[in-house]
């Protein structure tokens, strides 16, 4: 299980369209991909035009093969890719140990 | 609801000493805090000197005021302080959507 975590900057009043457009992007095409097993999206308190997308993978090759490099990915980031003020910063993470 | 996500850089090394003290500190210190709900502790796979903490609390004000200005946060730093690499970024969350 990976846990993928997406920054994003998006531009300026775009906020309440970004949040329709990457939801849509999220249940019309990302939730088709292999081993796209959830996500949340966040927006930022202090950082309003921030917003954390977090992915749950069964496997890292899952997003960065089978989801970056398939049909999918371009359906994907022609919906949220208009919103970007920058290019995301995107890392993946294993879970050490959470609360019960 | 606000999730915390607080981005964390240790010094080299010392990843593993840092995964046993920060779950010592999330478990013995900061789950006394008001308002704290839940915790979630997660290594980067391309920096692994990268942690993500995320702690949802009920409000923001029980993180800015009640738990950083309050008497846990001494030992809560005292903890995990010494592994830090530089000063986490600490940011906050509010909820935009989930997968079901």
């Amino acid at each position: 299980m990976i846990l993928e975590i997406a920054d994003i900057r998006v531009l300026p009043g775009q906020q309440a369209a970004f949040e329709e457009a990457l939801q849509r992007a999220l249940i019309t095409v990302a939730s088709q991909a292999q081993g796209m097993l959830g996500w949340t999206v966040t927006r930022g308190v202090e950082s309003p035009e921030r917003f954390m997308l977090q992915i749950v993978w069964a496997t890292l090759e899952d997003h960065t093969v089978g989801f970056r490099q398939g049909p999918l990915f371009g359906p994907w980031r022609a919906i949220i890719g208009p919103f970007f003020a920058q290019a995301p910063q995107v890392e993946h993470f294993e879970l050490v140990g959470k609360s019960t």
